[in-house]
């Protein structure tokens, strides 16, 4: 781990300035948590915000929120409670536990392709083959076991009445489904999406942010006919250029996406369902809007052995990130009728439709999206260094802190002016934060390093005026113009309408 | 329960329109989890929203995020391993459970107040007493035992390594003080405040979304300087005035609540800190605002034994509802320096702040909310009857659609045109829903079910001029003016800086 590592630069940051680091420090820390500060918390926000307006909202797709606890008999239905498990060895040693698959991908530089394929037979043979010790104390490891990774628990004072924490939100999704159906208008396509806290109780996570115990989950549900598969919306991303790896080409090593249009991929059958291709070429976009350059991503498809039970065809969106290398933070599952079927078999209530006649089971494509990961990947991509100081580069439209207000010096009645621009902004409906301690130029290195893009200031000009200027983060450029044009102009600016430049008369510097 | 019951007529209403309603019906229920719908998921989402507008940011309080899941060792720190028990029953024929003081409270009407301050040994002889038998098969009740009303569970692959399901979400914010207040720049007073589930095994919730065994929280932990308890913005609330109903009327049998201004209330010291009296008093706002007029709300003070452990003085502010009568929504504790100093000794960690040669713990006063009992509230107070027709009147501000768009009929470009203007309000971020199917008038009666304030509607003249009719949901009226003049007018009136009629020119009906 050199000192340049981004990783630790990123995690340095985010811990000083209140964007995330690991919770119960003081109890000496349980890996796999993360608390976000207020600054993380805002940019947590404003990224589940982006997605319901970019990628929910233009397809009418309907919210739910359910619990995040639920009774045994959902997982057993779904398949979780004999799928959801990880191969696990014990130190004889030490007793220290950790996961098979992820040692020989560390330490026999494995692919996750290769260690999904193995036994536990195969597992064990290939960590002793590589002579790979208890990483706590150099002991021997015993056989391999299958860990289920849901977190267990009661409900009610009964001992009989299990709960698992639900390790994706889609359960509660098919669960529902005849209701939200029902309360939709019986009307297909039917996208659902719920967002919220999920848990899989990982054997010895070590990667801070990027693998968590417990984790925000964005799961979209999408129903339609199978007889009528196809995306009314397709001509909005079919030239859309995606990077694919196929199963093809991986099964003969190759390591190398081909970029090829939506259409194409479609054409070729590389991907199955125009809903799949469509809802990928959006999740290509919305990683754009994020900060993300199209080179630094990729979908790589899974092989048989790698899918989830329910899958089908299965896509991971891949994002490059410099510690971790290409590192899921969307998962596109074709999961067919797999799910509301088990359903219909194990509560015995039809979860069919009805329409013109037939009686059938919807199709379901899954986009699914980790936000913790997509916050992370925010920051680091957002990351820059401008004359020797961090600088987050936000887009505007996720920055936590849209506007920092500020009095150019602290007396001479130019706080209290600056409080109420601030007063002000803040009943506009703006993110913005006042600051008024230490030099002018110290908060707004503060400010850049938060990645707020504007700085409006209050000076001696503002007293006589009542015009201020606003500076931007990323080109310390500076504009004047009245305090009372401001709600106008910033609404504009941070939807994208103006540029910084339209926003005023440029200072001089 | 008659067919007039509010609360009946609300939870089909929530049901049948996709509000919410009890979860996981197609295995038979598990009492204590509720799924929001798409409505709910809106309405709740804007209730949390304003809540941060009107109850935080003017604060400047800081939000976080954090886990569900929390390592014992916190729990055992705080108290509530050792303190958060309700007193069970069990029935000595079929084995059902029942929270002890629940049956006398519901079969022999005696207050919580009394059923707090009995000790097992009197809860039982109270229960044979009032004969009451088991609800299910009227057996008899066995001894009382305590049974400890977190969800436990198992942190990683070892079984010492316990974990509980948050009951508040105030624990992640004492937890992490030190880093917070680090972020913070060691500012006091601190104000910190989350969001997010939280979990109470309930041992037989029986009153739907009013007792959840998974609900949302919003915790506020507000920290100060004993020494300098002051609240700079009571002059905004002093004269607000609060039905109290006090421990002394209480211990005397009243049931009638004093009404007093804030600054009274301090003033004779029935509200210990100036901080506690301010947020009492936002805390009735914050609900007159959410459509409950103030002889609907009242605060009871906690008697000793009524308390939390953590607890020096406490307020629940109650709401009445029709079914369950005055009904908490938010409590109010004085937590002095309890749980800081609890952290402290079971971490080793110094929680203490510097300040000017001192060092001291500060102090907590914490408002906590529940957020589905707002919900429901919301709802049975919008509620209305208007020409035989259920109407949601909630407050525009948080009507979970804002906007209808409707053509008048199904052809002649109709659709087409207002398809866009739909999309056109979309992208300005209006809450808009578009509907077509079935005549207006039913589409009109189905908005104002849902609470939709604002109806849009294109007809034959829209094509000529580019107007659209405005409708009314309360009083039915119609506005008329340009689409484009739309989100100014509407920006301007879901910010309740204009009328209804001031949106256009009435139509003539």
């Amino acid at each position: 781990m050199k000192d340049s590592d981004k990783f630790k630069i990123v995690n340095e940051l985010a811990k000083r300035r209140g964007f995330f680091w690991p919770s119960f420090e003081i109890y000496g820390g349980v890996s796999g948590f993360v608390t976000y500060g207020s600054l993380g918390t805002m940019l947590k926000r404003r990224i589940e915000d982006k997605f319901r307006e970019f990628y929910i909202r233009p397809l009418g797709i309907l919210e739910i929120e359910s619990s995040v606890i639920l009774p045994a008999k959902v997982f057993e239905a779904s398949g979780h409670v004999e799928h959801f498990k990880e191969p696990m060895v014990e130190c004889g040693k030490c007793k220290h536990k950790f996961r098979a698959d992820h040692l020989l991908q560390e330490f026999a530089g494995m692919s996750d392709t290769k260690t999904e394929k193995l036994s536990p037979q195969q597992l064990i043979d290939q960590i002793r083959k590589h002579e790979i010790k208890c990483l706590e104390c150099g002991g021997e490891f015993g056989e391999v076991k299958q860990f289920m990774t849901m977190f267990s628990t009661t409900i009610g004072p009964y001992s009989d009445a299990v709960g698992y924490g639900r390790p994706e939100a889609a359960q509660s999704i098919f669960v529902e489904f005849k209701r939200l159906y029902e309360n939709a208008r019986e009307r297909l396509p039917l996208g659902i999406v719920q967002i919220g806290h999920a848990l899989r109780n990982e054997i010895s996570p070590r990667q801070g942010v990027i693998r968590l115990r417990e984790f925000t989950i964005a799961d979209i549900e999408f129903f339609f006919d199978p007889e009528e598969p196809q995306c009314p919306l397709l001509q909005n991303v079919e030239n859309e250029k995606l990077r694919l790896l196929l199963t093809e080409a991986k099964l003969k090593g190759k390591k190398e996406p081909v970029e090829i249009t939506v259409k194409q991929a479609l054409g070729k059958g590389f991907i199955k369902t125009e809903w799949q291709g469509f809802f990928m070429a959006q999740a290509k976009r919305f990683l754009m809007e994020l900060g993300v350059p199209e080179d630094k991503q990729r979908f790589i498809e899974k092989l048989d052995w790698e899918r989830a039970h329910y899958s089908k065809q299965g896509f991971d969106q891949e994002i490059y990130i410099e510690r971790w290398g290409w590192v899921e933070v969307s998962g596109h599952n074709y999961r067919t009728d797999y799910d509301l079927n088990q359903h219909m078999k194990f509560s015995g209530v039809d979860m069919r439709v009805f329409k013109e006649g037939r009686r059938f089971i919807p199709h379901v494509v899954e986009p699914s999206f980790g936000l913790d990961r997509l916050v992370y990947v925010a920051v680091e991509y957002a990351l820059k260094t401008i004359k020797k100081r961090k600088v987050l580069s936000f887009p505007r439209d996720i920055a936590p802190v849209q506007v920092g207000v500020y009095p150019l010096v602290g007396k001479n009645g130019l706080p209290e002016k600056a409080k109420r621009v601030h007063q002000f902004l803040v009943k506009e409906g703006f993110l913005a934060e006042y600051d008024e301690s230490g030099s002018i130029g110290r908060r707004y290195a503060r400010a850049d390093e938060a990645g707020t893009p504007l700085g409006v200031t209050i000076d001696y000009q503002t007293l006589e005026d009542d015009t201020v200027t606003m500076r931007d983060r990323d080109t310390w450029k500076q504009v004047r113009n009245k305090v009372e044009r401001l709600p106008e102009l910033l609404h504009a600016y941070f939807r994208y309408k103006l540029n910084f430049e339209d926003l005023g008369e440029l200072v001089k510097g």
